[in-house]
């Protein structure tokens, strides 16, 4: 993995690629304010890498787990400077290998991961169990939905009332994620029946109730307990497909609750702030909060306009922001990475956060600031918080208090300390799905929908679908590996899906427009137009798909699932690639080793810490293809990696004879 | 935390203080084999320091969550030779100071304890629900303490059958463990009733469905999750108590399935293996599996016999092994950190583990030996082990098997590479419990058998009481701590108690014999003789009372809670104390934030990986105490820690004025 580090720190070299990120770090940097990149300068800038980035850690070969360590063990793998401080030792106290600890500590990154996702899946289910009960909270806005759920679910809905259904599929949720019954999970079922087969046979079923899997994963994690590392690995994959299933989860109860999305124009920038507006930033991951934000700060507008203010604006950051863009068409002010910089302009009078991805450093930037940091889950509290608790009880109480408290601070902005740069954002169309492809493609075809589609493949037209997924790193040049990759793929005809900040990253680099198919391969192109014709957009869909936030990664499975079946076949066998190019989070990891695990070959950009075990990274990138059908592609240049991602398409093409 | 480090070192270079320990180590190191010792000397002998253990991981200020690092942080707090390599922040990537990094880690090791014991108790309840359907592998042994703990959860027993009875049980355990129910754990209510408001008011009462709770928890230290240091250290305690709960559901049941523990004579030191027989290793933490081993051990004689050996020998190391000792006066073989000595000896035909506490070295000890690696249950899986699953319902067909894999080992035991050490082991007696207490107690006042106790210590016979538990460490002289602490308590006539790891110390210095009345004070010696008499034992019994295996830690917690409620106050008013003094594993942690947060000063004697944080040490050591009325103690001189112990111990008598 030596080489791998080397070139990440010679991308990150290079210059931002977004304007508007380089004004405003250079202007956070004189008011003594350092972001994440900051950060990162400081280790590179370290004589002889003395003082990069531990050698240990990034390799996977130091684990705290226990009071006998922290041990740190010596391995080859490691960079020279490393290896002057590695002890003569290569086991740690208790005796793991090398292969051993990487593999353990890597399933305690996947299960943080999912943990993470799990969360979120309780949380909206929580608020779909009160909105079942007629909740006035939540009014259950998507009955189509529901009715598809349910069907999915095998719930015979014959003669049965709304919520009725909807407190079966509820109890469903709840009893897949928290309950203590036996047998698969309800959703695992419903997501991919055909692959089912394929999982038992790996042993990785995932079970009901996956909160007590999830305490007995955390268990085989401790001082002691699992040390085998094929074993460990397999966790992986096993709490892997839990987490796609908890992004299912979500996904299909979000919809039921709030809408399906359809496709919107909106825009992403840090102009998105408005300095005659009382700004709220939404900031986080359920939508469930941030939707109720946006409905009352509606509501609102008169009291903002009492307060001096010439009405309320909402802005997105993150996932809870891609949400409600995809539903309600509100602006991002930009990426997650970003979030330092749109507080630190000062224009934000709140930023209302529900959980993960909000970075700690937010405390002291708005501690220096007017801008309330304002946290609702018992999860999430950070130093100098106001906490306003958002349940399914009081969402409406919560939601108003929480837009009365940034009208408050509007009133104590520092009007000579806001910023924004020059740059402008961008233009973007949102808010695809599942179901918007399949209403779509039944304009071409009422009966067999997916066939038009499925034609396109096999004729050539569409090569195959690449999902850009995950997080933005700033150990690389940020953004980019997304956008040359996407241009890649695009000239060489392969349909892309893009979710998260993958996404916003592409939409703050103009590709989520129809303008944008200028980087399409001809036959792509063609596509794409007609598409745009079909489904009476003015002018071509975006060459990038945008279908939704991380938690809607889940949405592409659905789509890969669909195509499987309707090809009867599984999905390993389709030319289909994914990839987490700039992952970060720890849900990017329980992401990838799901889908991996569902047989989705997926690509990563940022070196993982695994480089410790020549064994593991064996297994995932090669051994693991006789077990799932996928495998693991670490590539850090961002072209190599678009060309691994082709030539794995083609190599699926050619295995099904087109 | 510099001078702990320091002072640790100066204590471990001290020679071994178990001879059999010594003589072992030389023989595994001659035949290439190193052990927890071995390692930790490696990193001892490094020029300047240089390539000790980490300096940042050993002072919390290093995290490894997410992909934008791994991130170490500067400090003044750090050694030098550390600081040398430390990269000028004081932040992570993502912001995290240090107190917020500090008290994520600490949150995230005691999550791993707590899931460990909600892991165990899973096992057990699963077990015990068996049991109530009539399971023949499991017949409950004891109604007594059935009716008793039924009593305790508020159930009317009148007119039921018993098994209804358990059923009732094993639904109420299995409600707090991994239910949906909502309102406060039901066993939490049964343990310490009089704290519940104490914790209430703290918010941290431990609700219904722990699992969910887990998954929270985990969820809350995953990347741009919870930063605020304050409520970090307040999740910390709430883990605590979940785990102490944990603790007390696995003793319940496991009293109920098989007997409370009564006093029994018994031994420990590898001379418990013989030569001659079949020995057979129980080493983890479930007691289900253990004693089923030593049901089939007896039944399988014969078949050992016929295989040329002179029977079946089954010794335990580590909880599981404590647990047997206890109920069936099966020998043990050493503590924990002795384990790959045990196995190396060559003597072991098979070593058949459970959960926890088992180091991966055993596979590669065992590799090069006849003996056999034998797992059990899905959360430990270790590189070339024989898996043979253990299930409520195969619970016969797996002991069996386990029983018979040893006696084909035997057949291959390499005779010319055993080893026993020339030292020899001690005589103890264990299996004290509440229970047992309270018997003999009633013998001296039927009607109110705490009266007794509590007069003792008001007169000043008894000034306190300390419960010594937890790990052995190869970071200070292993066992002195607790050796050295124990008879320092014991001069100022103080009861000890002990419980796993280090009562298996205590025993192997002979202080668990009743000969060891000679290190207490005049006053406690004749108590220990008065009850020694009074229960028919043969002169004193033990001046340190073994009160179980680690998970049995909630015996205590049971009898201090009973003492308070006698007295009508909180736990936190007794003249009782604890020490962890050798803490190694995750557990331990989780552990004595539990017990800190019913009220109970603790001591800890190796140095937590805390100290890059002043802030959240001053919080644990001096802050907690208007919050849950204790603090942590932490001091590595094992002399000055009794004394800081006895300290806090007259600091109680003073404030109840006696």
């Amino acid at each position: 993995m030596k080489h791998f580090l080397k070139k990440e720190k010679e991308l990150r070299k290079k210059a931002f690629a977004d304007k508007q990120i380089e004004e405003t770090v250079d202007f956070l940097r004189q008011q003594g304010i350092e972001t994440v990149w900051g950060i990162q300068a400081a280790y590179d800038t370290s004589l002889f890498g003395l003082k990069d980035r531990c050698g240990f850690g990034s390799h996977g070969l130091c684990c705290r787990n226990c009071n006998l360590g922290p041990c740190r063990l010596d391995s080859e793998e490691l960079p020279l400077h490393t290896r002057l401080a590695a002890p003569k030792v290569k086991r740690s106290s208790c005796g793991k290998t090398a292969d051993n600890m990487v593999a353990g500590m890597f399933l305690q990154t996947v299960l943080r991961g999912t943990s993470s996702h799990l969360g979120h899946a309780i949380h909206v289910a929580k608020a779909f169990v009160a909105a079942a009960k007629g909740s006035e909270n939540f009014p259950i806005k998507d009955e189509a939905k529901l009715y598809a759920v349910a069907k999915e679910l095998g719930i015979n809905t014959d003669g049965m009332q709304m919520l009725d259904i909807a407190k079966e599929v509820g109890q469903k949720a709840m009893e897949d994620l928290v309950g203590q019954g036996e047998g698969p999970m309800n959703f695992a079922l419903a997501l991919a029946p055909k692959n089912i087969d394929k999982l038992a046979k790996a042993g990785i079923v995932p079970q009901k109730g996956a909160a007590e899997a999830i305490v007995q994963g955390i268990h085989s994690t401790a001082q002691g307990m699992m040390s085998s590392t094929d074993h460990l690995i397999m966790s992986c994959l096993k709490y892997g497909v839990i987490d796609v299933l908890a992004l299912y989860i979500s996904t299909q109860l979000q919809d039921i609750l709030l809408g399906v999305p359809t496709p919107k124009e909106s825009s992403i920038g840090m102009d998105a702030l408005d300095k005659d507006k009382v700004n709220i930033l939404v900031h986080g991951h359920v939508p469930v909060l941030s939707e109720m934000v946006v409905h009352f700060a509606n509501k609102l507008e008169d009291m903002a306009k009492e307060a001096g203010a010439k009405g309320i604006n909402v802005v997105g950051t993150c996932c809870t922001g891609t949400e409600v863009l995809m539903r309600l068409g509100i602006p991002m002010a930009g990426s997650t990475i970003m979030q330092e910089l749109v507080v630190g302009t000062g224009l934000v009078d709140a930023v209302c956060v529900d959980v993960q991805c909000v970075y700690p450093s937010l405390s002291s930037i708005t501690k220096g600031l007017h801008t309330r940091l304002i946290t609702t889950m018992p999860e999430l509290r950070m130093d100098n918080d106001t906490y306003i608790e958002f349940t399914p009880e009081n969402a409406h109480e919560s939601a108003r208090q929480i837009v009365e408290e940034a009208i408050k601070a509007y009133k104590d902005r520092l009007s000579d300390r806001v910023f924004l740069p020059k740059a402008k954002g961008h233009k973007l169309m949102g808010g695809f799905s599942t179901e918007v492809m399949i209403d779509v493609l039944k304009k071409l075809n009422a009966q067999q929908p997916l066939k038009p589609l499925v034609d396109l493949i096999v004729d050539g037209s569409i090569q195959g679908v690449a999902v850009l997924a995950g997080c933005l790193s700033s150990k690389i040049q940020t953004d980019m590996s997304f956008v040359i990759m996407a241009k890649e793929l695009l000239k060489n005809n392969v349909l892309v899906l893009a979710t998260g900040c993958a996404a916003t990253a592409c939409a703050r680099h103009g590709l989520l427009t129809g303008e944008a198919k200028k980087y399409a391969g001809d036959s792509l192109r063609g596509v794409l137009e007609t598409i745009g014709k079909t489904s009476g957009l003015n002018g071509s869909i975006p060459p990038i798909l945008h279908f939704g936030s991380c938690v809607d990664n889940s949405r592409c499975a659905v789509l890969a699932s669909a195509i499987a079946d309707y090809l009867n076949t599984s999905i390993d066998k389709l030319p289909l690639v994914a990839s987490a190019a700039e992952h970060v989070v720890e849900k990017a990891a329980a992401i990838y080793m799901g889908v991996m695990a569902l047989g989705i070959t997926t690509h990563i950009g940022v070196t993982p810490k695994l480089g410790g075990s020549p064994y593991v990274i064996d297994m995932l990138t090669n051994k693991l293809e006789s077990i799932t059908g996928s495998t693991l592609i670490i590539e850090i240049d961002p072209v190599e990696s678009a060309k691994k991602m082709i030539h794995h398409i083609q190599k699926k093409r050619r295995a099904l004879g087109i």
